[in-house]
């Protein structure tokens, strides 16, 4: 029982007028904040300003060879597979070079199944009665949504403190219109989580009924801690292929989070195989993709080495907002006991579980103060959370001023909703 | 009857013994030219040399309220729109900016038509036993290569000077399983012929059976003079509303041409009701652009009447090469008869008609030379010249000097294949 069940009734009226009234107080400020996406603030974009000029006149975009500027190079720069295949731990021969979105990667391969069919796929999918997919939950909005638009049946997994339950992750790959599963394994989106390596080696040893399993591994976080060192992690492309699944994983990554959000680059790291087999597929849509941003980020990063010191600069902006985040939550909600929520080193969110049935309406109360936040059930297959309860925290965005303001807000928006809903 | 064809046994003879020793001295070279893509040279992307600078420091990177570098604006930066609308004649609410290619989102627009359907579809094409597609020819092979992809029917509507053969394709549309069309309206690839007023009027006023026919509108080269004043073309999007199509017509340019091929952006403009439409099915795959690079190409190109002053500069550039060409085509080729070529003001490409049977024998003889071209055949549906007779020069690339080489050893590769084909 928490605190608020604990109380008398006249307790928890005194207490709903009290906090109703700091609500009302609250809105009056007509505030305008926002902790809805995982945004880097402007002091993080302000890292990477020498970006902008480091290719700055003709002789500079000449590289490997090749002249950025002009058509060609499908699979991207040598030297920028270069830059990924170190940071991934993958060789520069398993590295695919998109443009500023790793997601529009994740979809295009999904869609290469759909339209073509993979390497090992009997069919096009789009030729077959059902495709079923793995979504390990809470998780990513933007990952079920991609699954949802070729029609999939997606099936929640729920995430544990070691990744996903691999009990039933084993069970249901055993049905062969299972033919894939979406995974965040390092700082997972949005708990937080990094996979076990005895999850991951089940991962990487799994032997899905389905030939075209995809074990889509979206290390959108692997460089991202700001809670601790550098956590080295495993390649995920040898482990597959030394369990005999070396077509079966398909690794994304950005710098997104490392440089900007809005002009960074992208991989996919797959199996050589895989890459003979997808990028004729990929050229029937592109030529080539942004090869100057792609120099523009080999000659700003250089290698795994500055990008893990340009890391700590981040690291040094978002510490302090996870801690007053948390901060809050501690002093607020954790003596109250009406939430649980995780304590992440790494990544970009707070994933929160509010009392049963209270996600909803706090986020409802959250808008009217003028705090805007991820939709509630956003991190649920389908959009819908079957406890309303789990709620995703951005920190990232506002300046620390701000966040104490929206951080202060969401706390009395959950205990009103707590209040409300054990009713008088 | 050609010079070739008039000649007595003899005099075929000894011409076959020179052409066949200048095409063996021509070897001897071992020279590596290339002739193959519409690859703007390297003069011309020193035009462009300002833009890598032109957004230099964190203010720089905001416009319209938004802050280029951040996550955001999936239809892009409103003065991007505005600078594509201008120059295509639309507004901008019509206007999605895209990545570095217009072919992507041509590709994207039709992948929507398989996987969702568009607005007046019944259900995804995927669903659908047949489609069928117009492929005026010989057209860009890029194009019929993504029809194929999705696994359609193209169906080869021949090319006339005033644009593809009306009659034909009025007659084509009455079936319903004919979903769309592609077009390059002005200095179409490669013949370089503009559409008339009547072809565009009657494209513009079809009644296809399919309620969600795509008359797909590739603007490639919509301020592409180098050979003439700019042109101004009619906007297609208004022509198609007034006959009641509003919603038919997808019209694509980019600014590969303009600035850098392999870092510019593109442009696809269609009705709002289609934007509204097609929206949240891109925000699926991405979740923004790059805006950074939207935000150098507004800075740079500033509008319609600075982006055709730079055009003259390319012109400046292109203009002797393609004169390179056609002078080398009248001296060597024309006298003899045996090949027909058009003389294009704009565009990348000039379109040669050899004698038939003869295309694909005279682009090995290139190659054997050190010459390489687009592959023969490249220019029809399924890459299938029923004539074998069509080859596209592309000048762009090669300096004047190794060009007049490279079109020397063409034009003894044509003479010499049509002397094989004819015989002694």
């Amino acid at each position: 029982m928490n605190a608020y069940e604990q109380m008398t009734k006249a307790e928890r009226e005194a207490e709903l007028k009290k906090v109703r009234a700091e609500f009302d107080a609250l809105c009056a400020k007509k505030l305008s904040l926002n902790m809805a996406r995982g945004k880097p603030g402007a002091h993080q974009l302000d890292l990477s300003t020498d970006m902008l000029t480091i290719v700055n006149d003709p002789a500079q975009c000449k590289i490997d060879g090749i002249d950025a500027r002009n058509y060609g190079e499908l699979a991207g720069l040598p030297s920028a597979k270069k830059l990924f295949a170190e940071i991934l731990g993958v060789t520069p021969e398993q590295c695919f070079i998109g443009g500023s979105a790793s997601l529009q990667l994740m979809y295009d391969a999904i869609a290469k199944a759909y339209s073509n069919g993979m390497l090992h796929s009997e069919k096009p999918w789009s030729k077959l009665d059902t495709v079923k997919w793995l979504c390990p939950a809470p998780g990513y909005d933007r990952h079920f949504k991609v699954s949802q638009n070729f029609g999939m049946e997606l099936i929640t997994v729920p995430m544990t403190a070691e990744g996903p339950d691999m009990d039933l992750v084993e069970e249901l790959i055993k049905d062969p219109a299972v033919k894939g599963m979406w995974n965040v394994p390092k700082y997972s989106n949005p708990d937080g989580i990094v996979y076990s390596d005895e999850t991951i080696r089940r991962l990487a040893s799994m032997k899905p009924a389905a030939p075209d399993f995809m074990l889509m591994w979206d290390n959108a976080y692997c460089v991202h801690e700001f809670g601790c060192e550098f956590k080295p992690f495993a390649d995920i492309l040898s482990l597959c292929e030394q369990y005999g699944n070396a077509d079966m994983v398909f690794e994304f990554a950005s710098t997104s989070k490392i440089t900007f959000p809005g002009a960074g680059i992208s991989v996919m790291a797959t199996s050589v195989a895989n890459q003979k087999y997808l990028q004729p597929l990929i050229n029937v849509q592109i030529i080539s993709y942004d090869k100057v941003n792609q120099l523009r980020h080999v000659r700003f990063l250089q290698d795994k080495e500055h990008t893990l010191a340009l890391m700590k600069k981040h690291a040094a902006i978002l510490g302090p907002k996870f801690k007053t985040v948390l901060d809050a939550l501690d002093a607020e909600i954790a003596p109250l006991d009406i939430a649980q929520y995780n304590r992440p080193v790494g990544g970009y969110f707070v994933s929160l579980n509010a009392m049963h049935g209270t996600a909803k309406r706090t986020l409802q109360l959250c808008k009217e103060a003028g705090v805007t936040m991820t939709g509630a059930g956003a991190t649920f297959p389908y959009g819908k959370d079957p406890n309303d309860s789990n709620i995703r925290i951005a920190p990232s965005l506002p300046p620390v001023e701000e966040l104490e303001q929206a951080i202060a807000i969401f706390c009395n928006c959950l205990k009103l909703s707590a209040l409300e809903k054990l009713g008088l």
